[in-house]
C-alpha cells in the first residue's frame, strides 16, 4: 500500500510511538509485506530468523524488534512489537468507515454496467463498463473491477485477510489495507469469496473464468484466460500462471506457483509448485500419469498381499 | 427452450444473418442442446466429429459450419460460427432484464408463502404456497419453485452454467437461456448455488433435502428423496436417480448417472456411472467393500514393502 | 430449549393431544435432545433400542410410543409418533415469525457496534459491544453474538439443523429450536453457515477465529481459539476442544471428538475422535507420520507389484 502523500520517518515513529534509527526527514512512500515491499516503503520483521531479508529486502525502512545495525541508505524503526506496530499503521492509513447506504456516494460505475438490487459498493468502489453485478454481491471498500465483468450473487470482494498472530492472550489479526484488482472479461461465479491483499493487491487477471463457491485468499495471482472450477479453494500469497485449469474442490496450498497451462484435476490437493503444461491428481496431487498407475496398484494391493503373505 | 411463438426458418436465419436449406416458411418452435433437444427445436453443432449425431437427433433444424445433405423433413442453418450464433438466438429469445426492485412486478407469490427482507425474486419467477424463502435469497428470472419449499439464508437459484468455448482470443460463453425447476417439498439450505439449464431446466424433484453450501451445475436432474449434505458439489449434466444419499463434500463429475438409493460417503469422488443400492467410496470412489479392502491393504503397505525388500 | 415458563405435565398432553402417566400437575420445564437433556426436560424417543438410554437419562419427561413402566420421579407421554409430536412441540414454543424489516425491533445492538447495509437480524437477536457485521449477513432469530465479534459478508448464523426422519412418504423434518451462541473475539469469514442447535446450542468458544466459506452444523461445540481455515465442513453434534487447527476443506463427521491442540492438514476427512496434541493427515486420517510412511509406500508399489510378480 502506498500513503496518500509522502510522510517522513518522524511522522511514522510518532504515529506508532516508537524510536528511529536514520534522518527524520526520510521520506516514506508506503508500507508493505517482505514479498511486495518496494524501495520507498516501511517493511515489518520480528523474528531475528528474518532480519536478514527484510534488511536487505527492497523496503527503505525497516520496522524491527531489535536495535540491529542499519543499512546503508535505509532507517529503522525500533519497536516492541513490530506486528502490533505494523496493524496500528494499516488502521491508520486505512481506517474502517461504516457504509451509511449500499451504493457508496464514491463508488465510480463505468457505461453500461449493470448493478443489480441488494448489492453492496463500498467506498471508492471502481467498476468498469458493460458490467452485470447480479444481486446480494459484496465489494468492500478499494476494489477495482476492469471492464466486461460478471459477479453472480452472493459473491463477495475484498474480505479480510485470515493472517494471525498466535499470542499467549489470543490470536492478533494483521489488519488488510491491500486490496483486490479484477481484470477486464472476467466472469466469476455465486457464492465466491476473494480476500483483500494484507498490503498488496489479490489479482485476478484479463479473461479467467471462475465457477461457484470458489474461495481465493489474499494477495494470490490468478493469471490470465485460467478457468477455476466450483468449490476450488486456493490459499493466500498463491501464483497461478496463465492458462490454468482447476478442477472442481481442488486445494491450493500458500505460496505455491502453478506454472502456465496446468491442469489439476477435480478433488486434488497442491501442496508444492507445479510445472506447467502437465495434468495432475491426488490429495496430495502429483503427475496424473504417475498416479493412476499407483491408483491401479492400489486396486491389486490386497492380492499382492496375499501373495507376499503366503511367501 | 421453446419460443413464445412460433417463428419460420427464414426469420431465425434473419436473427443471425445465415444460409438456410430447407422451406422458408419451415416452422421452428424453440432451441436446445443435443441431450435435450425435441422435435421442432434447433441444434447447434461445430465439430465434424459430432455432425452425425446432431443430424440423427430428433432436432429438426440443424445450426451447421458446414453445407452438407439435409437429411429428410428436415432443415439446416449454415453458419461460419454456430456456437456464436446459438448464444445470439439464446440472447434475442431470452435478453437480460436489468430489475427495478428486488421483488419483480412479474413474479408469482403463492398463498402462505412467506418471504422474508433482502431476497431478490427475479422476472416471472414462480414459487408455490406455503413456501419459506429465507433471507438474502436470489432467485433469476424465470425460475419455478413448488408448494411447500424451503430455502435458507444467501442461496442462489438461477445462475449461469459455467460453460465456454475456447478461443485464441479468450473463453467465450454460451448464454444460459434454460431454467430451474423445484418441486413440492424441496428444502434447500443456506449458501448453496444452483445454476440453470444452458437450454433445457435444472431439476430438483419432489421431497429432496439439500444441506447448506452445495453445488449443483447446469441441467442436472436430481431425483425424488434424495439427501444431499453439506459441501457437496454436483457438476452439469448429471443424473441422480431417486432415493440418492450424498454425504458432506462428495463431488460429482459431469454427465453421469447415479442410481437409486446409491449411497456415496463423505469426500468421495464419483467419476463414472454408478449402479443403485450400493454404498461407494474413495476418491475416485469405487464400491465402498473393496474400497475398505484397499484402505486395509495400505495400511500394512510400508510392512509388506520391508517384505519384499528383504526377498 | 426451555419453556418461556413452567408447564405442567397436563398442559403439554394436551398441546400434543396425548395420553400421560404421572401427576398432571407434574411440572416441566423444557425440552432436549438426549445427549443435551437436563432434569425437568422432556426428551423423546421412538426407537425400543434407545428407550432405556431415554428413561434412564436426566428428563424428567419421556415422550415415547410404548405404555413402558414409568421410573420414580419421572412421567412418561404416550404418543404414536414420538417425533412428530417433538417437532410440534419445537414449533409451538418457537414458532416461525415473519421479519417486518431487516433489523427486528426486538435485536439488541451493542455500544460501538457497527452493522454495515443489507444485514438481516432477526427477533431476539443479542450482538454486544465494538462488533463490525459486514453487508448481506443474516443472523436468524435468537442468536447471541458476544462483544469483539468480526463477521463478513453474506454468512448466515441460524439456519435449521439438517435432521430428517425417513418416512415412507418422504423426509421429516425435525423442527430446529434451539440456537447459536458466538463468544467474544470471534472472527467468522464470508460465506460461512452455522447451523442452529436443534434443542441446544451451536456454540463457538472465545478467541475463534474461522475463514470463508466454513460450515458448521447443529449443536456441535467449538473450543477457545481453535483455527479453522476456508471451506471446512464440521458435522453436528461434533466437539473441538481448545486450540483445534484445522486446516482448508476437511470435513469432520458428525458426533466426534476432537482433542486440544490437535491439527488436521489440508482436505482430511475426520471420521473418529482424535486425541489432541497431535497432527492428522487423509481421507479418512490417521496420524500424519503414518500416513507419509503410507504415501511414501503407495509412490513405490508400481514397482513392488513388478517385483513380486516376478517371484
Amino acid at each position: 500500500m502506498k500513503f496518500p502523500k509522502i510522510y517522513t520517518l518522524k511522522d511514522i515513529a510518532q504515529l506508532i510511538d516508537s524510536e528511529f534509527v536514520g534522518d527524520e526527514n526520510f521520506p516514506v512512500y508506503g508500507m508493505n509485506e517482505i514479498h511486495v515491499v518496494e524501495k520507498g516503503d516501511i517493511v515489518f520483521v520480528d523474528h531475528p530468523k528474518y532480519y536478514d531479508k527484510a534488511l536487505n529486502s527492497d523496503a527503505s525502512v525497516v520496522l524491527i524488534n531489535k536495535k540491529v545495525a542499519c543499512p546503508e541508505g535505509k532507517t529503522l524503526l525500533i519497536s516492541d512489537d513490530p506486528f502490533r506496530d505494523f496493524s496500528k499503521l494499516a488502521t491508520y492509513f486505512n481506517p474502517f468507515n461504516k457504509a451509511d447506504k449500499s451504493i457508496s456516494e464514491s463508488a465510480e460505475i463505468g457505461e453500461g454496467t449493470i448493478i443489480q438490487p441488494n448489492v453492496f459498493l463500498g467506498n471508492n468502489v471502481t467498476i468498469g463498463k458493460n458490467c452485470l453485478i447480479h444481486p446480494n454481491v459484496v465489494i468492500y471498500d478499494g476494489c477495482t473491477i476492469g471492464n466486461n465483468v460478471t459477479i453472480h450473487a452472493g459473491t463477495t470482494l475484498g474480505s479480510d485477510a485470515f493472517y494471525y498472530k498466535n499470542r499467549e492472550t489470543g490470536f492478533d489479526k494483521l489488519i488488510s489495507c491491500g486490496s483486490i484488482i479484477i481484470e477486464d472479461n472476467v466472469d466469476i461465479g455465486a457464492a465466491c469469496t476473494i480476500d483483500r491483499g494484507v498490503t498488496g493487491n489479490t489479482l485476478i487477471k484479463e479473461g479467467t473464468k471462475i465457477d461457484n463457491q470458489v474461495q481465493i485468499g489474499h494477495d494470490t495471482i490468478i493469471g490470465k484466460k485460467c478457468l477455476i472450477a466450483s468449490q476450488v479453494g486456493i490459499a493466500g500469497c498463491t501464483v497461478l500462471e496463465d492458462e490454468v485449469t482447476l478442477w472442481g474442490q481442488v486445494g491450493v496450498i500458500s505460496g505455491v506457483t502453478i506454472g502456465r497451462k496446468a491442469v489439476v484435476y477435480a478433488q486434488s490437493g497442491v501442496s508444492n509448485s507445479l510445472e506447467g503444461g502437465q495434468a495432475y491428481f491426488g490429495s496430495p496431487c502429483d503427475v496424473a500419469r504417475k498416479k493412476y498407475r499407483e491408483l491401479a496398484g492400489i486396486k491389486v494391493l490386497p492380492e499382492i498381499i496375499n501373495k507376499v503373505n503366503k511367501i
